[in-house]
């Protein structure tokens, strides 16, 4: 079986042909989770599944499992999810490419007269995106006991649909419970998102864990005056103090190389006069970290930073943390798994961390799990133009296979 | 003469009484140039020279020329000059402080019965202030040769109103050609507006000139990417850049102790989003100087600074320079006789550079000039809370005094 291998251009006609659901005029995607597009893409996907002899089952979240029958029972199955959904301005591949993958690899195996030991199953994930009901990830949050079942159901989008009416109105609302669903084990494939595949020219990236994000509001309070009267060593610029707060936040992100990351998005400066200097900074901070404890330090170090720059230049500055995702290590075994499928196809590759948030978080809280990337363009996603090869596609795709088929074998 | 005083319980009654005109409700002034409470101020004030034997002359701006007849009428005025506009939240002195000094000293020398050799004018030169007529300094400026009478003339405020119209409605439309007149001097005492004489515990502020000011808008131009997978070191963070330039111009301002300035007023980071790296950073830089040479050398370090900073970022930064003033230097024999009076009334004095931008600029192109600073609570000024102390004022006034009557005996 380890000759096995998926049908490249199957897999690619599949992500070209489900493109149609939500095509926007650039090229990318526009498929909201629940919206008639998102519903198209749905029935197509259990249409496709039904075709190879999968059983369905739909949740009353909508998620959808498509079970392919093992030779053992007893088994739980060993699931392969992602999401269909996407960004308003999305993507071909993010999320998508984790779904069709899957399916491919159970068109894969039906064809070749595989039968695996535990079942497997292909989930399509309701609402990953987050862009039309907040917050991301939401239905396999509820499955992993991270949110309420009635919490899910009533967030609302922009037009006050609440979850439970788009749902309804998809004809998605399914009967299953939401979790407890034993898994054996849970794979997803996915995009970079990210440049350093590319940037280093590598064909896989076995995700060893997503990191952990911290973000705090920042507010810098020094004194207005005005630029021509003012001595430089009278003032208390909150400006400088942010300034000197940048570089230091730049500087902590650097400090472990390679994993740490800081960011700087929002930087407001008020009053904003060209000859008064600013009284009032407002900025964003974004920590990230693949450990806890390494997001501890940074904070620990951005807090000093922040001490010391408001005594030396006579200014205040408040931090509040405003939002915080604990880091994700997935299972060795998993992990393990994909590494040695990987290894034996003979794909350049290395260890990644996910800087960004997928389904197989809140999954990894009730199933081994692990996670695969291949390159995508430029770094970029969430996006009309992103974009991969369909040799990349496939690469992932054999990754998939020939790892879930290691998993089966040792588990 | 060198014994004469003003009555400085008369100067503050007087100011007390003209900040009727215009009063708002924080006790401080709205008095816009050619505003009906500007007008009324204007009728005050040509009452009140009338009153002591003074001949009037309005020219075709509406500067007003109070002339108290010297000994030699060979010999030029020598003019006292402020404004008596107001910011829209403006407050009681900043201006008014010179012009009602300068009648103080005409009333003074009327009941002490002195007859100075030079003629004495007062004048208060039309929309010193620029809040309603853009730019700031107009009718000096014209009676300085900067600009032409009918630029002056043609000036909008934001109702579309032309400074011609509101000067015929106020009827202060005089007949007088603008400029030509020559000065023997200038005097102008004014409000520190900053905090320099306040903090050091002095009295008197000597002024020797003004600093000159350029002022530029910088463009910096990353690359935005998501703060959640893109590596520090493949970053190319627009804000990263500004916020080592944001420092680098502080120290650049530092640089000339006491005497070199630089602000950064203005800072946008675009597209401003919590988890993307800043793509754009538009930002102001405010250089100050009271040399030209200083000038330079702070803005080639400007331009050192973003150069090398652009490399290290890989990142672009445009500065266009959008506005600058050259560095005034006060006449010596001006400053010399401001000196000595203050010196000879045992007041504490310091020398002192001017970071804002008064009428006397201008005159200063074609009559010996000079200026006297007194102290302003907090440095606050363009302000409704703007405040001094009678004894401040009259200080200032008898410095006033004695330095007209110095430079009136010696030239």
């Amino acid at each position: 079986m380890s000759n096995l291998r998926v049908d490249g251009a199957r897999l690619w006609s599949t992500l070209m042909e489900t493109a149609a659901f939500g095509r926007t005029a650039k090229g990318g995607l526009c498929r909201l989770a629940l919206s008639p597009e998102d519903a198209a893409v749905r029935r197509w996907f259990v249409e496709a599944c039904e075709a190879i002899g999968c059983a369905v089952t739909i949740d009353q979240l909508g998620n959808i499992f498509a079970r392919r029958t093992g030779s053992d029972p007893d088994l739980p199955p060993i699931a392969i999810g992602s999401h269909l959904d996407t960004q308003p301005t999305g993507g071909r591949f993010d999320g998508i490419l984790g779904v069709l993958a899957g399916l491919e690899v159970l068109r894969t195996l039906e064809d070749a007269d595989v039968v695996t030991r535990h079942p497997l199953e292909v989930v399509n994930w309701t609402n990953e995106e987050g862009a039309r009901f907040a917050p991301a990830m939401l239905c396999a949050g509820v499955f992993a006991g991270a949110f309420d079942l009635d919490y899910a159901l009533s967030r609302e989008d922009r037009n006050g649909v609440s979850f439970a009416a788009a749902l309804a109105e998809s004809g998605f609302d399914g009967t299953a419970p939401v979790g407890g669903r034993p898994l054996a084990a849970h794979f997803e494939l996915h995009i970079e998102q990210g440049p350093v595949l590319e940037a280093e020219g590598l064909e896989i990236g076995v995700v060893s864990g997503v990191q952990g994000i911290r973000w705090f509001d920042v507010e810098i309070a020094g004194l207005a005056c005005h630029a021509g009267t003012m001595p430089m060593k009278l003032r208390r610029d909150a400006l400088q103090a942010a300034a000197r707060l940048a570089v230091a936040i730049d500087e902590i992100g650097r400090s472990d190389p390679d994993t740490s990351l800081s960011t700087i998005g929002i930087f407001e400066a008020y009053p904003g006069s060209r000859n008064t200097v600013p009284e009032t900074i407002r900025m964003s901070v974004d920590l990230r970290h693949p450990r806890a404890e390494g997001l501890d330090r940074l904070e620990a170090a951005f807090h000093a930073a922040a001490e010391e720059i408001a005594a030396a230049l006579s200014v205040t500055i408040e931090i509040k943390p405003v939002w915080s995702s604990p880091p994700v290590v997935f299972h060795p075994e998993v992990v393990g798994a994909i590494d040695a499928a990987t290894a034996q196809l003979g794909y350049s590759r290395r260890s990644i961390v996910s800087g960004a948030g997928h389904d197989s978080v809140y999954i990894s809280r009730v199933a081994p799990t692990g996670m695969i990337f291949v390159p995508c363009e430029d770094g970029i996603s969430h996006n009309e133009t992103e974009n991969i090869m369909p040799i990349e596609a496939e690469r992932g795709a054999n990754v998939l296979l020939q790892a879930v088929l290691q998993f089966d074998s040792a588990a």
